[in-house]
């Protein structure tokens, strides 16, 4: 499936434990048929490449750059201060045509501030937003936006409605996505003012809209993108991930072992989260995970932001939006 | 515990099975010392009196209703048309002073509008809240609101603050209950607007604010009450139900059998949810709860209603409430 001339930058500083498991990651991606360009500071870069036997250059290249973008540093002001720091330059690679997409772990905010300086936003979008199926439980079902924007208009989740439903078509090969509306009543008129405003707007979307969707009705296959405002998909993410944890520690107590079923229960969360998901909304292809993301998950989101390039999902995104936008005469 | 004086109105009519889960319920909580007015339908309730082997009258009395509200219907229209519903009625004991508290699985809808219409809200409340512990991984956090107001001022925040602190205090037993707000980071400055502008109020509140909780935090035991605008609450009360249904199922499968823990993963949300929780701010012990409750969650709510009247919780909330205005300056 993975193109081998397909190039991922990643961000080999941002993330827990960088850059051993960044490296290593990369160089399974690697294996997987990706080039990777490892963006980070030289002398450790080299130091552990050479500890895991492999020498720069071969499997996986390395850009420098200098210095990192803490977690919870203010991201704007942390790319002004210094340029070059690891995101920046990760960024400006695919900004350049060095690279095809952008990979990152660290700072979610310096990813997202990064990507929209070097790349750029689709037109109508104030910002990008932040997706993707996350419940292992309910694998199939993207939701839109889970932390960007936490105060919405209605037309901002029309446009998170164009771009799941592109994503779902273009990467998971949805035929014709449905999009739900996440409210607290089934009818139309459930709901608070967000959600009363943006209903009539997706229903003359040209998007498969499928109306409201209930929490609990996730679980039940009602739709495939299922749209919200930031701060209610931030809480649902890590809410999801508490309860998993919590989930399968009581499991494992009750059952007395960590078993598969207990591992199974506790990663409902976890894995999807780990992996990583798009951003939505910049002119480039970007993945954004979890720091405490260990080799394989880097590996996964590595693949996976090569295929959102081989599968053209960004330009299906931007036409999406424009086409939906376009309808609902609401341009932001 | 549970003085054998204290008098329970039911809703007979309300919630699915009705009658017979509600009156076997009934019965039950009268051996447990609670002295039970069953509200509804005359006749359907004396048969199932005779049915289940004990005549009107001796453990749970039947006060005559017409009729009850759908789920559904319009709660404020269906009372105006109907002022004999059986929630009305029962809701009317309690204003006068023939019953203790009220218990309703029926419309929520139709339990709060009748609530508030017979007993009215705490001077500064526009509306009630709902909330309670309602995850069965985190027993003694509760959430509020869960559905009734998803539309919040700053200052509605810090009523359910107060609301939820007393509960914690007088009904839970909690010495100083922490007040968490729930959010999508931990400094504050972060969260939406509302969460904002919410936070300084918290803070000379006089309550004991711990800040910011996300999601996750929930089953860190960071905070014994968390608040947060019904929208969110009540996704995250559904959500939850779902999910639980969803890992049961999953958990059946992989364990191939239905057993302790399948069914405990299931519960951890439903089996609380189904006890019922209080409606906050009404003058008078409320307690509301799912429509697919079965006996022995009848039963439990209706002691619960009674515990909430034993410790005068009612007035411990509507004393918190007027202390933490005073201090914030922000009646509503």
């Amino acid at each position: 499936m993975t193109g081998a001339r397909c190039t991922v930058a990643l961000d080999a500083m941002g993330g827990d434990a960088a850059p051993a498991e960044q490296v290593k990651g990369a160089l399974l991606a690697a294996e997987r048929g990706v080039r990777v360009l490892l963006v980070g500071d030289r002398k450790p870069l080299e130091a552990e490449l050479a500890r895991q036997g492999a020498p720069g250059g071969c499997a996986a290249e390395i850009v420098p750059s200098e210095g990192v973008v803490a977690e919870g540093e203010n991201p704007v002001r942390a790319l002004r201060a210094n340029p070059r720091v690891s995101i920046a330059v990760a960024a400006g690679l695919v900004r350049d045509g060095r690279a095809d997409a952008l990979v990152s772990m660290g700072s979610t905010g310096a990813a997202m501030a990064a990507s929209v300086l070097s790349l750029g936003t689709f037109e109508g979008l104030e910002r990008p937003a932040l997706g993707g199926p996350f419940i292992a439980l309910a694998p199939g079902v993207s939701i839109i936006d889970l932390g960007s924007q936490v105060d919405c208009r209605p037309g901002q989740l029309v446009s998170f409605a164009a771009l799941g439903a592109a994503f779902a078509r273009a990467y998971q090969g949805v035929a014709e996505p449905r999009v739900g509306l996440l409210s607290v009543g089934g009818e139309q008129g459930k709901g608070n003012r967000l959600v009363q405003d943006a209903y009539p707007l997706l229903e003359r979307s040209g998007l498969r809209f499928v109306g409201n969707v209930e929490g609990h009705e996730i679980f039940l296959d009602k739709a495939d993108v299922v749209v919200c405002d930031g701060f209610t998909g931030n809480v649902l993410l890590k809410y999801t991930e508490g309860l998993a944890e919590a989930a399968g520690r009581y499991l494992a107590r009750v059952l007395g072992a960590d078993t598969e079923a207990v591992r199974a229960i506790r990663g409902m969360a976890a894995e999807a989260e780990l992996a990583g998901g798009p951003l939505f909304g910049v002119n480039g292809g970007v993945v954004i995970g979890h720091g405490r993301s260990t080799a394989h998950h880097y590996a996964n989101a590595i693949v996976r932001a090569a295929e959102v390039v081989e599968k053209g999902v960004v330009d299906a995104m931007r036409n999406e939006m424009a086409a939906v936008l376009a309808k609902t005469e609401a341009p932001e």
